[in-house]
């Protein structure tokens, strides 16, 4: 079977990867070789034998800053110029399943993670590259962020998840949170599972659902909320 | 030396633990003992002899839902009863710098990882479990999840990060992103770094890294934007 996606990750630490994604979904695709994952160690890019990969910020101030040149090289020798070119920083856009639902789309997503106080701002600048941020949280570096987001995009790759499980019900996709769950055992301690959920009668449980998912929205998103109602209500 | 801090994580994958976090920053804190993480299998807790943990919806729909009873089970023999209880899920609060901060002073924290659908609502209720979503996207489960928001939260604890890196300028403590960063070789290629930051005047620094923090943020976060500045004006 053809790689249907290829992601390049660019790292200090190549030894995190696949890491968490070597397991569960994402792991069974790359066995399967529906996707394929390469880290690339950017120290291997280094100029000198001492392998410096950053320096000091001109301006002063804590924290040393990622060389230029050293990514820049890095990039040169694994980027292949064509995909998205994603560096992760608190900095960029916020991540949404809208861009991870796109990312799915491409063919290879190569993704730059920092460490340190960042990277020097004109390898950005001169590589048109794309910041994302995975939410308004510091990490220590990008690798949890690529994982993260490569978790996000692999389980969209076509086949990953089951036909058992659903794509479609999920938060987002709809534009609200999604509503709640039950199985057995009914009841449990004193709960029971909510009566229409076991009517049979489809249109009721979808109502239920599409009343549930309304409400836990409007409670804990009101932005999510606010976005939704403007789309429901067309303008006149 | 006595750790500072204890995360114990249910999950279905107790192999991803510590992954990532045992490279590193926090891996060095794990190694040293600033911080210490448990792996508790959910699947050690289920009924049967087919170790069961999931069963299907009730109402339908793709997908199954993790058992309450199970994780109930799973909870009861590894929460110690004290610090914050948290199930990662879409539906949940969106994940803050403020909250990484809260919960780097607690001394236990227990993550509850689903898998499939979600789990059984009733379970999150009786135990008064708070939601977290790391970001408005999804993910296969709530592992990637927990490592995320253990990585943010061990670089906070005491002595994880040097003297020679920075807490205070980072993004979102001053409620700015953060300004662009620059270091050697300078020019690099055609491009200069800027004359302000070799100046070695440190009030003109500190200006121009606010009005490029400021810049950045009205630019890419208007949200970040309008909360800043309802700060800086006081009400008359």
């Amino acid at each position: 079977m053809a790689e249907l996606f290829s992601a390049v990750v660019l790292t200090l630490f190549h030894e995190m990867f696949p890491g968490p994604l070597g397991h569960s979904l994402a792991g069974k695709a790359l066995e399967d070789g529906v996707w394929n994952l390469k880290a690339v160690d950017i120290r291997g890019f280094a100029k000198d034998r001492h392998r410096t990969v950053d320096d000091s910020p001109f301006g002063g101030g804590a924290g040393m800053v990622m060389r230029p040149d050293v990514l820049d090289d890095a990039i040169s020798a694994s980027y292949p110029n064509q995909g998205p070119l994603i560096y992760f920083t608190p900095r960029g856009a916020t991540l949404t399943q809208q861009r991870v639902k796109a990312l799915a789309a491409e063919k290879t997503i190569t993704l730059i993670c920092g460490r340190f106080e960042g990277v020097d701002q004109r390898v950005l600048e001169a590589r048109g590259v794309e910041e994302i941020s995975l939410g308004d949280f510091v990490l220590s570096g990008g690798e949890l962020a690529a994982l993260t987001l490569l978790d996000a995009v692999v389980r969209l790759l076509p086949g990953v998840v089951g036909r058992g499980e659903s794509l479609e019900d999920e938060s987002f996709e709809t534009g609200l949170l999604e509503y709640p769950h039950y199985t057995r055992p009914d009841p449990w301690r004193d709960m029971n599972v909510p009566e229409v959920l076991k009517s049979g009668h489809h249109a009721n449980v979808a109502a239920w659902r599409r009343a549930q998912a309304e409400a836990v929205t409007q409670e804990r998103r009101p932005d999510l909320w606010a976005r939704y109602q403007a789309r429901q209500t067309p303008k006149t």
